[in-house]
């Protein structure tokens, strides 16, 4: 397997499979079939010599250990992958042998292959960006009113709803994998230039090559090529950073929920997944962990990808190659976060119970805002928000409720007890009131998110 | 100026203003004031009090340089703006003074700010490109045909043409360009949620609210508050770091060209630009110099907001922060850059008699690949390539030129020289001819260019 | 103020003033000075000379603003500097005018500013350290032994005391301390190279000249100019993103522990520090927010710092600017954390009941670990673990405390009642004697902490 | 092999191997049997059950492939190893089973693994920078007094020697190797903490069980755990991307130097490197490829440690496992790098005649500043300054030799031919006395590094 034990760890073993050593030179013959298939009905090279060199194109028939091992001495994969191929072809044909990569350079070899990696763990993605998004649609349905408390600044501040809150966990995922088919779209092209990008051992020939191989490999067909133009490429690899970054919230949440002393959220358990080697009672949130590693590292991953972007001429020295040490990364650190996100949403245990405990334990001070305002409506804003902070201090300092203290409060200042009747402060303090108008909120926001998913599912490409 | 004295240098006075203390503040006075006068169309405050908050929210009438010193204590430049503002509006109207900043909370404030401020910033850094491409545009045409050396792993390889080269330069601004606009059309949106994204101190009031803020301060209006989900923030932030990555490309192409050995572009001096005070006879690839740095440093800009982006709950602690500093950097750095290639390439000395002259002294080397494809038709690639690899050092060896030492190695050979006369093979050394057929592959690219570029600059937002 | 209006909230005021414009035109004024002094020395100018220039060496004397606007086109401070001293020490002495920078090159009067701006920088520094190093070192001693959650990944694992979570807390700091200052001692060197580093202008008496300018601003004189060679340098901008990191690690443990549903710590309130415009009742973690902020922005200028490090030949194209741009900010953001980490700590509000009571509430599910080893002695380790699993089960669903369920399994089981007492059993959860262990183990850090930490400040440079 | 596919290409099989899963799961129970041991010396287990438990502890002897990829679903590479070591000692003895990991805790297991698997990366790395010092200090005093263009900001500036530039090159690896050195021996730690870091489970025979270990491993002992305590790790890690910086800067000049217009310097051909598919002719940089490609990536790995310091309470929740994965890369890297121009330092082609010919190239304007300070002496340094600036436009209008025009010059002012004999004139333009004059800079400075090379040689740990 191609990926560290310790990014393994972090990833799928479906995802690694796509970057995986086999993959990326079963890739590379994939992509030299194609260019001899494609010379072939040109009229470039005999068919004969096509068919025969296609023939040898399958990876278990070559010695992938040997030429990844080359690969150090070379600069280059590519260079001993064609020089072993050719070996092979030239094995059961000497003619065929000279036309094997004819009129291709290193670079048009591997940075094809990287985009037919590249679109399959985009596939990937998709789907578990599909799961996820569903699993959580439903979930917010669910709750869609359940009190919750609003944190800010790592304090509790309002209360609002379950629904509400899963809103701005499920909105970047579904624009974000709106994002990902966009850059998809514009990155996923052949790369066909040959030495200088000219193509020009192939003559006049050349664009017809490249459309057939375009065609085989269905892959975009890009004006010119763009070895050293990485724009549309690196668009893309930051979409997933960008994706990741959207999942570590949703993990950072989590996380912050499933704390012992919080205890709103726990992600599932069970299978292995979670335990302590030293303490049997612990359930670690181990997807959370997942994804906040991710969100941990994939900023740097793509920022050696914008840092690679200068690259020299017609081809970069050094760059190019931090480029694709750099680029499976990401993929494999997204999939194991949205996966891991994915079997913790489906089995994730929601306490709304001990959500309501939380909020009843901070004393009704989560509602002085709402007290703040109604009294400001008759008192003015300045002197309503200093009662309020005094009225606060008091619950702190005497362990009551904010209601209780409002009360007393206006009942001690006739001016206010004239305007304000109790039913009315009471009802300030009303968690599920409150919550309700959170999710009514979330409500048109779900069906549009619920919408925009559906219609990017039919839109698969 | 708000900008570090090293920072300054690598921008310029327009963009540093956009992001300067007293735009900011203004920006923020902006908000208060749509935000009173649209909170006075809905009927949640008097009209009286909503014209002289706005009359108020002109930053000439507040000690700015007391604000931000008192914005670190605060942990908010919220709250001491408001404070101010507050006190000012109180002198005019104390009734009013209630009213300032209702129902809204520090970062809808400073979101929509910076909201504000960046469209601003896209804004220049839109004209900028504009600019650029014309002037590239036009000098791709200009020398379309003329002979360059295509340079690959930093080593001269192949002929190709300036104009096929400026397409590698154009591409990716053309398509920069209307990848920013695409993700600032997502990204500029009104920020306005209030404590936890509820609005909930407007109650029914607060669409209406939002509605009317948008449209005063001519922002899309979203479908929610967006303070802890910032994908499509980062998303615009991450292109500019593409667009600077593609200007490090153009950069590190004319430093390159400029070196004294090589000299085959050279930036335009003059008017105190790339002098050495040391040096009377240096001119410095000053615009290159500053494309280049904001490259290096763009990178881990974006990286930044990325790491960033896991903000937790309804509002983040230190993350929103730091995201708030890094933003303004992508911007400076990127107009920096922009706008010395603009100056840098209006005035960029093309030498195109040195360009051929770098081509003949590499001894027809250039031409080996080309050579070795028309023997390759007779005598089999491997040969050919082995033939050519041979006579490639013996040019090195006798410091004679290819075209010689292959005629004298045809003529030596009798099967060669019955089927290669001294004038097809003399051909393949023809840089014209090389260079017009890139130049040939280069117009319809050019074209396609300069369209896209004018239905771009046609949909101005 | 020479800082963006978001950067300056999170910095001090004292630290923005060292990288201030007027404090680097000064520093490098006194580098002209220096050098006129030095070339004096050596008889390499007249002592008149010299003694003109140094007098008109004072930032008062010159368009500030004028200077840093001409820098963007000359792309370099050092030039618009120069002409602008030039013209003034003319109007005193004509013939002083023309020994003004002689012999130097722009880097090494940048490089020396920002080499002297460092010092005044890693002063604040340490002395900010030295202060938030003996509060913590107070408040560790105070509460040595007080009970609180020991937690890993984010849940609540063992017991551990007050004390013993902040030896993890100081270490760092007095070992980063250390590091900084061997760090600076090794960065804080002369730059004085002339144009390519041999100071040929000056001939012979160039070493002299470098020697008397060292002694004159107390710098080290090292072995050769270190124009493209960074290694020490950028080894003393990581060592403060390192620091940074320590910061944030105490500041995400203190906003973890702040939470309201926590409570075990508070950031002290009041002079206008952590208020909310929307909630009354609210105290925001400020400190924990500037230090969280500072641990997410310096990671990406450290590696600006390391990507800027391959410059080019004898003085770099881009690479060095970036530097000089990404270098202050890596200061002004460990500055604010340190400043608002030292206040914080100062007036830290440690609840020891509420640590024993969050404790409580965990119904000795903490224990698990210690009940489990003890029963392991006779039952062997495999089911010992295996029966707090299950009892631990029974706690949750229970909601009873695990001392009583063990007791009762205990009672219930004849061979483990033979070999432990009730009394045995309950002591395992008694959280005052683990605590104490764990302060017992604490003790010694502490000593040696505060020994490293007296001896590091007697050793002030 | 656990590298990704284009992540083995720049490295080495040497480093990868110390990183390789077996490498790892064998350290890991490198690990258990010092812990067994430890614990059986101290009386804690019986000494038969610790020698069963080492007798299992071998890789060969487990299916490492089940074991990683059930760390995911465990979210630890712990969990899985222990239990299948477990299962393996119970096979030979039940009882010795139950005392496995016994009080120990993941991170103990992992870390230390981690420190062990990093001594020998250090190894590695020593041995290479003292291959690469010595066999550059052999080619600088080869070369010493050869001259060579100083170049700056990417332009011809003045002749120096290539001993003198070596200096540059060198000094960074020697200051580098030592920093390693010290940074090593800080960060070279056992980890034990148990589950809390207060190894409560061994009771009082804690301290002695970890002083056995540490004996045994032959690693530091440190006063406690350093679970969240990251800053000597992290302080060692980013001197690796410091020490890639300097090699990134040696690859930078090799790479110009070897640009077929300037042709200074080659790196060695032949075996297999830096061929290119397409052109006979190239000989490809491929070391300075894999030098440049790790200064690209590198810093981004730091950042990302850095990124990840601030760890939660006691062991922290994703930025621990995200600095695991992020780890081995800056080692893979850092020696791919190192190896690589240690082969091309040892064969590096200097090609003095060419540096000559360069200087010649460019008609004497590199003398120009020396001509200057020559008149200045007589003229004032600013009629000097402008003198020499119209003498230079003249040699690049007139296509002439400076020394010739400045002679004509100097023949028409009848001032300064009285001041100045044209043999001094025609002295300065001497690029050989300069370049002795820059060697004589370098002599003692090369002295000075071999002697603390080879101090650093015989001090090795």
């Amino acid at each position: 397997m191609s990926a560290s034990v310790f990014e393994r760890f972090l990833s799928t073993p479906e995802m690694i499979a796509v970057f995986d050593e086999v993959a990326i030179v079963q890739g590379m013959l994939d992509f030299e079939a194609a260019l001899a298939r494609a010379q072939a009905a040109e009229g470039l090279i005999p068919a004969a010599a096509a068919q025969v060199i296609a023939g040898a194109c399958r990876a278990e028939r070559l010695d992938v250990n040997a030429i990844i091992a080359a690969s150090g001495r070379a600069g280059s994969l590519a260079i001993p992958l064609v020089k072993k191929l050719t070996e092979l072809v030239a094995r059961d044909d000497a003619d065929a042998a000279g036309y094997v990569h004819w009129g291709s350079t290193s670079q048009d070899l591997i940075d094809t292959t990287m985009v037919l990696a590249t679109r399959r763990a985009l596939g990937l993605i998709d789907a578990s960006l599909a799961t996820l998004t569903t699993t959580l649609l439903a979930l917010a349905e669910r709750h869609r009113d359940a009190p919750i408390l609003g944190r800010t600044l790592m304090q509790p501040a309002q209360v609002i709803s379950v629904g509400f809150k899963l809103v701005g966990w499920i909105a970047p995922l579904v624009r974000g994998r709106a994002r990902l088919r966009v850059a998809g779209q514009a990155a996923l092209q052949l790369q066909m230039g040959g030495a200088v990008g000219t193509l020009s051992v192939m003559g006049e020939k050349a664009p017809g090559v490249a459309r057939h191989m375009a065609d085989e490999l269905s892959l975009e067909l890009p004006p010119g090529a763009w070895h050293t133009q990485r724009d549309s490429w690196v668009s893309l690899g930051s979409q997933v950073g960008v994706l990741c970054g959207s999942l570590g919230k949703i993990a950072k949440d989590i996380s912050l929920l499933a704390q012992g002393e919080i205890a709103e959220l726990a992600e599932p358990s069970g299978g292995g997944r979670g335990g302590s080697s030293a303490m049997p009672h612990k359930r670690n949130p181990v997807a959370s962990m997942l994804a906040l590693a991710a969100a941990t590292r994939t900023p740097h991953h793509v920022a050696a990808l914008l840092a690679a972007m200068p690259q020299e001429h017609e081809r970069g020295l050094g760059n190019w190659q931090a480029e694709l040490a750099e680029w499976p990364g990401l993929f494999t650190s997204a999939h194991g976060a949205l996966t891991a996100l994915c079997e913790a949403s489906a089995g994730l245990q929601v306490d709304t119970d001990r959500m309501r405990a939380n909020i009843d334990a901070l004393q009704g001070l989560v509602f002085a805002e709402g007290v703040s305002m109604l009294f400001a409506q008759s008192i003015g804003k300045a002197r309503a928000h200093a009662l309020l902070e005094s009225l606060s201090q008091r619950v702190v300092a005497e362990r009551r409720h904010l209601r209780e203290v409002t009360l007393e409060a206006v009942a001690a200042d006739s001016s206010l007890a004239a305007k304000f009747a109790p039913d009315e402060i009471t009802s300030v303090f009303d968690a599920d009131a409150t919550a309700r108008r959170a999710g009514a909120l979330a409500k048109p926001q779900l069906a549009a998110l619920a919408a925009t998913h559906e219609s990017i599912e039919r839109d698969k490409p």
